[in-house]
C-alpha cells in the first residue's frame, strides 16, 4: 500500500498542493501575532494550534479559488491565512473538555491538554481576530473586497455558521436526529468555512456571481462529504492515523452511525459527484478544484 | 445620598447618554444574529450577554467620538454595536470556570452559570464574529475605513489586546508584579477596547490623525483609570451595588491590593487629569468625552 502521506505527483491537486505549500506554510507563520511578552504560554499555544502538521486543506481550497480568477497571490493567501486561523481556533475550541473533550489533535496533544483550558480559550479567540484583521488588511485587494470577505468569513464562523452547527451538535438529541438535522449541523460545522474559502479566494481576483455561484455549491457538496468521510473514519477508530483521539463520537448520532458505513458512503460518492458538476460552468481552469472529490473519497486521516 | 442608577440631567455626559441610548439600543438589539433554528440555548445565551443591562459606557464613548467629526449616526452606530459585542463577548469569557470563575454578572447569572460552559464559549465566538460582521459592513461608510475599523477592532481583542492582557493577567505573580506590569496587564484587558472605540467612532466620521492622537490618548487614560476603579470598587467588594461577585481579585494582584486605597485613588486622579488634558487639541466639541472623567471619579458601580 502507497504511503499516502507523500502526495503523489500525478494529480492536479497534488501537483498544486506540492507547488504552493511552501510560501504558503512560511506566510501563514509569518502573519502569526507577535510574541506576547508578559504571556509567553499563549504566544505558545497560537503557534501549537497553527503550526502543528495540518492537511491545509481550506486554504488550499482558497489559493485554487483564486488561480481559477487569476487572484494576485498575496490577496488570495492572506484569505487563505485568514481561513486556516479560524479552522485552527474552531479546532482548539471543539477539543475544550465543555465540548468534545479530545485529547489528541494532529498527532499532538490538544491545545488545552497542553497550555490548559483557559490559554487554549484565550489562543482561539486570538486566532480569530488574527484572522479578521490579515482579512482586513490583504495586500493588493480593493477595500471594498477586504470588507466583503470579512462578512463573509464571520458569518461562517459565527451563528449562522461553524458556532451553530457545534451548538446544533452539542443540543442534539442522537435518538430523534434526522438526516436533515445532521445535513444542517455539518453545513455549519464544516460546510460554512469551506464554503467561506473558496467564494474568499475568488473574490480576492474580482470573481462575479456565476464563479461565486458554482464554487459555493462545489464547497457545500465536497464539505458535508468531507464531514460524513470524517465520521467515517472516526467510527472506524484508527487513532494513529488520524493522529486524533477518535470513536469519540461514537455515542453521538452522526452519519456513520446512524445510517452505517455503507449507506454513508453511497451518501458520500453523490455529494462527491455533485460537487464536481458544478464546477462544469468553470470548465478547465477548475482542474485543481475538480480533483479535490478523489483525495476526500481516498481520504486515510 | 442620590441614587446613581438614574442619570443626572445636568452634566454633558449625562445628557448625552439620555439622548443617544434609547435608538443605540434598539439598534445592538436589531443587530443580533437571527436565532440559531437548531441550537436555542446559543441564541439566549447570545442575547443575554448582549441584553442584560449595561452602563453601555464604551459605545457611548464610540458614539460621542463620532459625534465630534459629524460622523453619519448610522456609520457611528456600527462600530458602537462592535464594540459592545466585543465587550460582551468577553465579559462572558473572562467568568467562565477557567478563566475568573465568577458566578454573577450586571445582577444575573454569568452566562456559563445560565447556559453552561460550552455554549457561554461558543456564544463569546459568535458574538465576536458578529462584531466583525457588522463593523465590515458599516452604513454610510466607505469600504477603506469599514477594513481599517475591523483591523483596529482586531488588534483591541487580540494577541495584542485584550486577550493579552488577560492572559499576562491569569500568568502573573502576584509576588513579583510591577506597577509597569499591571499598567501593561491593564492596558490590554480594559485599556485597548476604550481606545479601538474611540478611534472606531471617530474613523467613521473620516477623522485625521491628529484627532485620533488625542483621542487615543484619552482613552488610554481613560480605560486605565477605569480599571483602577474597577479593582478599588471590586475591593470593597459591595457585590449588591456592582451586580458581580466581588473580592474575586482580592487575592489576585491589581492596583488596590498592591498600592492600597490611597495611592490608588490618586493614580486615578493623575490618569482622569491627563485624559482631559488629552481632549484639549479638540476643544468645545468633546465636551461629552470630557466630562466623562467626572463619572469614571463618581462611579460607585
Amino acid at each position: 500500500m502507497a504511503d499516502r502521506s507523500a502526495p503523489s505527483s500525478n494529480s492536479a491537486f497534488d501537483r498544486f498542493a506540492a507547488r504552493a505549500l511552501p510560501a504558503f506554510e512560511r506566510a501563514l507563520a509569518e502573519a502569526l501575532p507577535p510574541p506576547v511578552p508578559r504571556a509567553p504560554a499563549l504566544s505558545r499555544a497560537i503557534q501549537d494550534a497553527v503550526l502543528s502538521p495540518g492537511k491545509r486543506l481550506r486554504p488550499l481550497v482558497a489559493l485554487a479559488a483564486g488561480e481559477i480568477v487569476r487572484a494576485p497571490l498575496p490577496a488570495a493567501t492572506a484569505v487563505a491565512i485568514a481561513v486556516e486561523y479560524l479552522h485552527a481556533a474552531s479546532l482548539a475550541l471543539d477539543d475544550l473538555p465543555s465540548m468534545d473533550d479530545a485529547r489528541r489533535r494532529r498527532g499532538r496533544p490538544a491545545i488545552h491538554v497542553a497550555h490548559g483550558v483557559a490559554t487554549a480559550e484565550l489562543a482561539a479567540l486570538a486566532l480569530v481576530a488574527r484572522a479578521f484583521e490579515v482579512a482586513a488588511q490583504a495586500p493588493e485587494t480593493p477595500p471594498r473586497v477586504r470588507a466583503r470577505v470579512v462578512g463573509e468569513l464571520a458569518r461562517a464562523v459565527g451563528a449562522e455558521g461553524s458556532c451553530a452547527g457545534q451548538a446544533a451538535d452539542l443540543a442534539a438529541d442522537p435518538a430523534r436526529l434526522t438526516l436533515e438535522d445532521l445535513e444542517a449541523i455539518h453545513a455549519g460545522k464544516t460546510g460554512a468555512l469551506f464554503v467561506a474559502a473558496v467564494r474568499g479566494g475568488a473574490l480576492a481576483g474580482g470573481a462575479g456571481d456565476e464563479t461565486l455561484e458554482a464554487l459555493t455549491l462545489f464547497a457545500r457538496n465536497l464539505g458535508l462529504a468531507f464531514q460524513i468521510t470524517d465520521d467515517m473514519l472516526d467510527l472506524a477508530g484508527n487513532a494513529e492515523t488520524m493522529g486524533k483521539d477518535t470513536r469519540r463520537d461514537a455515542h453521538r448520532a452522526n452519519f456513520a452511525t446512524l445510517f452505517g458505513p455503507e449507506s454513508s458512503r453511497k451518501l458520500v460518492d453523490e455529494l462527491l459527484e455533485a460537487a464536481v458538476s458544478a464546477l462544469s460552468p468553470l470548465g478547465r481552469k477548475a482542474a485543481v478544484l475538480a480533483d479535490l472529490p478523489r483525495v476526500v473519497r481516498d481520504r486515510q486521516k
